[in-house]
């Protein structure tokens, strides 16, 4: 599972940051997360290929999690893609590209689709053999999501050289993946734990952005590997948190530390702050394994 | 009259290039032309103060010339805009702008005035006692406008020095720069040639982009002092500008030479080239005053 950051930062893009957008690989996948302006060149800069993002996330409809995303659909069309793209997101969205996308006179030439979502409680959105992804309710200002994405259990890992050794048909390989003992071809029972391995545990990863403190969110995302969660102001500027519907960076910690999660990686940084070290720092006194996102940062983990 | 080229180049926007924007300052404002992706970040690094932009005139509703938009209003609301803006546009654009907003949940708290065009023929769309601004109606394949911004004849210069040894009354000042002859304190017929000069002439500056080739705008913009005309293919691809309704550089050379016009700016380059040097040798076949815009440069008229 790898996270490339490709903006982290709250409110305008600037000379030198991006709002928020970042891009989750997992299993086979590569889900393009919020959308603020300029995520195309932040896409090409970090050198992800335009072809391999097929479905978007976008949490709310605020700028700076969505501007990017018109142009990123007419720049598909340019670059002459042909497979399908799914968006999910707040109810409103598709009418707002579509406008777009019509009074420029440029429908897409691939199939779009469009997941609008207006539930209040956890809705399970994408699924298939290998992942799922599922909303996670925040509080905002406006209607809002985070999303849930969950690695499923894979097959049992076979181990060649001992099924070869224990002379079981090359027939039976599916059935040991799936955990069952076989006859090989000597007839013998072969008890399945001899020729394989369990499969690595799968990995979960969860993005909160943008919410203000919500420990209701915390049964959801229990023991997550790994959990974004915004962090918009330092304990200085606390007394804004509530009022502008965000977070900070102890809050963010709090949410961490109750739902037992690996690493916390704090973003959406108040453009306020000219360096995010004591973003770290208050965090770390709730929790200790914190990281720092920036623009361009790439997480890896295995 | 100086004029900030923070785009010129087609499509899409790119590591290192940007869609089409200027800012163009001409007395004593500063006009926004085009406002591609990207644009307020290119606002921010070639250091222009967004509090003195307020009039916005977009061409065409294609995504390169104005998915900046958006973004840039919004950002006018955080930074606690208070002053009136007035956006230039084809019809849509208010319907474009004002639903993300709505469905972002934040209306600007500064007055918004958008002036839709729907005419296909030459609009006065602005004036004030120094500046007008008309619309050059473009063939695009939509609906497009280029526009005209002509500086007025201003008063004639007063040499005061001269008024002084002429013992002409401060009162009679004014009627001096509006060319008048006056009587002096020893009531004496003061010629007004004596005591003042010619004012400096009025420049004009027309954006052209995105047209097909249209001879037919040259008796509009004939003898301006500065064309910017788009040259989005060389003669390798000329075969594409009829069909894509975009011009080559030598026809934009073409219509520079038929206006007699003393500058010709090139722009909105195709991304396939890598180097723009082509652009210019061809035009200069045609014209020989020609230079090519780029991103972060500067062009000043004097």
């Amino acid at each position: 599972m790898k996270l490339n950051i490709l903006g982290c930062y709250a409110a305008t893009p600037r000379s030198f940051t991006n709002p928020t957008s970042q891009v989750l690989q997992i299993r086979n996948h590569l889900f393009l997360i919020d959308c603020g302006e300029g995520t195309q060149v932040q896409l090409r800069r970090n050198k992800i290929k335009f072809s391999k993002i097929n479905h978007i996330f976008i949490s709310h409809l605020h700028g700076d999690h969505f501007y990017g995303l018109v142009g990123l659909v007419s720049t598909f069309r340019l670059l002459n893609r042909q497979s399908e793209l799914h968006v999910y997101g707040p109810k409103g969205i598709k009418e707002i590209i579509t406008l777009q996308l019509k009074l420029s006179n440029s429908w897409t030439n691939y199939p779009l689709y469009f997941h609008e979502l207006s539930e209040k409680t956890p809705q399970l959105i994408f699924e298939d053999d290998k992942v799922s992804v599922e909303t996670i309710p925040l509080k905002h200002r406006v209607y809002t999501n985070g999303y849930l994405f969950k690695e499923k259990t894979g097959d049992r890992k076979l181990l060649i050289h001992e099924a070869l050794k224990y002379n079981i048909s090359v027939a039976l390989y599916k059935s040991l993946k799936k955990g069952k003992d076989v006859y090989n071809e000597d007839n013998q029972l072969i008890e399945n734990r001899k020729v394989t391995v369990d499969p690595e545990p799968p990995k979960s990863y969860a993005f909160c952005s943008d919410t203000v403190y919500s420990p209701e969110i915390v049964p959801q995302i229990m023991g997550v590997n790994v959990l974004y969660h915004e962090a918009t102001f330092l304990e200085t500027e606390a007394h804004l948190a509530e009022p502008t519907r965000h977070s900070t960076a102890i809050q963010a910690a709090s949410i961490a530390k109750a739902a037992g999660v690996e690493t916390l990686i704090l973003g959406h940084y108040s453009t306020r702050y000219s360096s995010q070290d004591n973003f770290l720092q208050e965090a770390k006194t709730v929790f200790s394994q914190v990281e720092l996102a920036d623009d361009g940062k790439e997480f890896l983990f295995e």
